[in-house]
């Protein structure tokens, strides 16, 4: 087997080729960087993830975290792993060079962290949480937070959690019952439980910073009372030393079906009275500020997705290139050898629809990725301002596209390994397994809906949209170049026309005030746009691979008419489909909203 | 919970509104039944699923069977599960009296054992695979046969498994290596390997009877060559005594994603070149022989995947009533109270669909089941065959539509459950976990839609299929009495159409030897006609509620409106969908085939 995380022929096109990556460094801000110290991360980071996280994949499945004497334990591999990403610096693999980064863009840093996805999702968790934890500091903590905890989270000494879910608030986070009492000296104590918390216990860091959701004495009702506040596992002293065990106790461990290595974690703040918290940035801003991080989990979500469908696709390539099972329907003589089963019409089926699904979602991961770099790093304010809009529209849509389909890319892969691939012998299972949480957390599917048709669609008088629909029309017209991408790009053109007429008739429908109706079908409507703009990455790419072969390469030319073979699988094989959910947008049909509880 | 296993109410609908079970009592088999005694079996069935059966699922589940010293062991759970499986005599509930079983319809058995399949389908699977095993030996085997292996299996003594897998042979049993050498004495010795052999060995009876294919000396190429034995691990002397151990060795246990209660084995037969095997009627035969029970088998799956979504369905509307998280979209204030979550619009569409699924897929079971009493107890053989041809035809469906959608159905009950659904602490895991077997085993997906596409249509002349078309138009006319059902009866039509003219076209490449082509998208093709059998079967559970809705009965009125509106999600929100596909079949699309192996 050649490659297992991803292939980098792929990964290369997407950069190179479609996001433009070298053209970054014509920012100041990455003015350091070129297309050798990108490779040199990348592949640092393929190495790292070869050598040190593939390897105990299964075992951390295996062997889930236990619970002993308050504390989580780990299998011994996954400090080691965990280590070797620290010494590469790939915690801070976008912090400035001051902060001791690699000053990246967020474009190489996700493509980096794609192989450890791929590699082993449970024990990547971690770093990734503490990036999230500390950029949430970095962004709305005061200097002397900064210095006391963000520092030693840089250092890699601190990770930390995101901790929002409560026993009886998940999707609905006005309701938590967090309480944080001023406690007469700037700092707070904290009183409530949380649930589902990642990486909530783990004996990987010195200390554990969890940034912790809680509501002050005279918090409004909903989340306009919610405050943000630090709440370390450890006090830290001033002198930057650890002080006495916080009132964090681990209450105990959830048993998942799948990415196991991660810890969930049940904690319980201030069981003993004496739990403290320092408030990050105003009170009651605390969503506004938790949506920061979320964004980019969401962002991770996805790309988490991508690369656990990523990883199913090449192995079950792998096995249907080496697996000999029966004969061609026209070859059916018995004493002719068996043929791989790649030659099989529907196991090609399969496995073109998980390229599709993979290589669609992968690009769409690094171009949300990009476009925070943009967001961050564009000349001007009103340039970061649109790319902020778009990337706000995008996000639902890169966390639940994959959780979605990639999802079925790795049920495509068991298939494609039959018997075999339902056993725990192969890795496919285990993907499957993992990969069936990512459109829960972080916000469920219907969350997302909600979120894109109820608020991002609107959203700066619906600025993001209009931009989206100009880079897809733009891009259907630079296809048009191409008589042979004909038949790519007129399904997507007409899905973007009836998508855009729905679309403005159910914000028309919420603006009148039909919320309960217009909102109804948000599934229907979430897939639908999401295929939609999978289908412009596809066709995107499809240009790429035209212009591509027109370069005559021939060593690329097997490639690029993959990367078109796949663009028509989906054009074709998917994006039409669309039109009947755009029937039941149009109609505003009722049947589920009119289905009465008694009669189930 | 009030019901976890099945809806009794909806049982009663299809044995006595839909499928008419009564009807049968006036057949000469059964006339010593009557509603009574079917519903005493039922209630007989249901308290043993729970009080045995149901209790240990999930402890089954995380305490797999083991492998000691050359055999498996299971938890101590099983066995008493089993024997009062047993002694309430379901082994042979459809056997006659004078055989000592309850002469019941296959339709009442297997409504009896859905059940078991919802409360345990790991444990259940175990008596399940005998009854196939004896029903193989009663119809080819001889009398001698009958007396040394089926009389014990019917006194449940003996247990069987079928034995045709091996490492290199799945699919493509036309390759098994298998070999069976003429000892002299009129036995046989056999010498192979054989992988996935659900319940080839376990501590729960006296005796395993394998049902082996196996190849001749003389035997042709191909499936033409298979023949059938019997080869029990402990040997039967005549006495009925057991005799020595057979040289049939458990070689190990298959670690399973799910379904864990059930082992799935490794045997070697021969290893020391003293396997014991008898040929079961003539030689060649065998795959013919062993259709009949895959067919039983397959319609067995079937039902499985159908109870496990079932299982899911319930639990999770249970879950639905219960859980209190956010509010309806057009009352935010964030001071009211949560509402249960079933009255969230994107809830009540995962639990209408799995409604829609699961109970489409259960009865199209039961009425395969039916169809089945049909083939043994119609008046004159004719019809008896024509019973034959339309269940032969509806037999890839059975198997395959539940498979896949009541797994969908696994995959939203756990999407209604969150962030605990996801946890083993919640069952809904395990029933996805389990079902997920489903589309694998008793011939893959891609199997199915070539015995559709590529065999069944065509066998008899197009008769099976001819019955079927007239059943659905005739349902049609029937439901055009209704002028509410209008709107669910024209997309079943509509679909017909194309769906038939599709049909004729194929039919007409692969006479025309055009045969890669035409079942290149047999998958397609496969959820296409599945849409059409479900939907018929919906349309038909519509007419009936609607007939019950004018006798007027308001206690029942819920159950009808909610059977309706269950017909007409999966009629208007599933059924038109397949348009899409219809198209791609009738421009022969070649996206997939076309699709090269250099360029992935």
């Amino acid at each position: 087997m050649s490659e297992t995380l991803l292939s980098s022929r792929n990964l290369a096109f997407e950069l190179y080729e479609v996001l433009d990556a070298e053209a970054l460094t014509q920012r100041e801000r990455f003015a350091e960087h070129n297309r050798e110290t990108f490779d040199a991360a990348l592949g640092t980071a393929r190495s790292i993830a070869e050598k040190f996280f593939a390897p105990h994949n299964r075992k951390g499945d295996e062997n889930e975290p236990e619970y002993h004497d308050g504390a989580a334990t780990l299998i011994p591999d996954v400090k080691p792993a965990v280590d070797a990403f620290l010494e590469a610096g790939f915690l801070n693999a976008t912090r400035s060079f001051e902060q001791g980064g690699m000053q990246l863009p967020t474009l190489l840093s996700q493509a980096c962290f794609a192989h450890f996805q791929s590699a082993n999702v449970g024990s990547s968790a971690y770093p990734f949480l503490t990036m999230g934890a500390a950029n949430l500091i970095e962004s709305f903590g005061s200097e002397e937070q900064k210095q006391r905890f963000l520092q030693p989270m840089i250092e890699g000494r601190f990770f930390g959690t995101m901790a929002l879910t409560e026993p009886h608030a998940g999707s609905s986070l006005s309701d938590i019952r967090t309480r944080a009492e001023p406690a007469g000296d700037g700092s707070y104590r904290i009183k409530g439980n949380k649930i589902f918390i990642s990486g909530g216990d783990h004996p990987l860091s010195e200390n554990i910073v969890h940034m912790v959701l809680a509501k002050l004495p005279d918090a409004p009702p909903g989340v306009k009372g919610i405050s943000l506040f630090i709440v370390p596992k450890f006090l830290v002293n001033d002198d930057g030393s650890l002080g006495k065990r916080n009132d964090v106790i681990l209450a105990g461990l959830f048993h998942k079906m799948g990415y196991r290595g991660t810890t969930s974690t049940a904690l319980n703040f201030g069981d003993n009275g004496d739990c403290v918290g320092y408030l990050v940035g105003k009170p009651h801003q605390g969503l506004a500020y938790m949506f920061q991080m979320m964004n980019e989990a969401r962002i991770g979500v996805g790309m988490g997705a991508v690369m656990l469908g990523y990883a199913g696709y090449l192995y079950s390539l792998d096995y249907a290139r080496e697996r000999p099972q029966g004969r061609r329907p026209d070859g059916k003589d018995p004493t002719s050898p068996q043929v791989p089963i790649i030659e099989h019409a529907d196991v090609r089926r399969m496995l073109l629809t998980q390229k599709a699904y993979v290589e669609g979602a992968f690009d769409l991961g690094l171009y949300a990725a990009r476009l925070f770099d943009d967001t961050q790093t564009l000349d001007t304010e009103d340039e970061r301002k649109q790319a902020h809009e778009l990337l706000d529209l995008l996000t639902p849509i890169v966390k639940s596209w994959p959780s979605e389909f990639c999802l079925k890319a790795n049920e495509l892969a068991i298939q494609i390994l039959g018997g075999h691939g339902y056993t725990r012998e192969y890795p496919v299972e285990q993907y499957y397994r993992d990969n069936r949480l990512n459109p829960i957390h972080e916000g469920t599917h219907g969350i997302q809906s909600l979120d894109l048709l109820g608020r991002k669609l609107a959203q700066n008088q619906g600025a993001g949209l209009k931009q989206l629909t100009r880079l897809i029309n733009q891009c259907c017209e630079r296809a048009a170049a191409f008589d042979s991408l004909d038949d790519l790009r007129q399904p997507l053109e007409t899905l973007m026309k009836r998508l855009s007429s729905v679309t403005l008739g159910l914000l028309g429908d919420l603006m009148q005030g039909q919320v309960n109706r217009a909102l109804a079908n948000s599934a229907l409507y979430l897939k639908v746009f999401g295929h939609a703009v999978i289908g412009w990455r596809w066709l995107e790419q499809a240009i790429r691979a035209q212009e591509g072969l027109a370069r005559g390469n021939a060593a690329d030319a097997d490639f690029y008419k993959g990367k078109l073979q796949a663009a028509r699988y989906f054009l074709t094989w998917e994006v039409p489909g669309c039109h009947h959910e755009l029937a039941l947008l149009e109609a505003r049909d009722d049947t589920c909203l009119a289905m009465q509880d008694s009669w189930f």
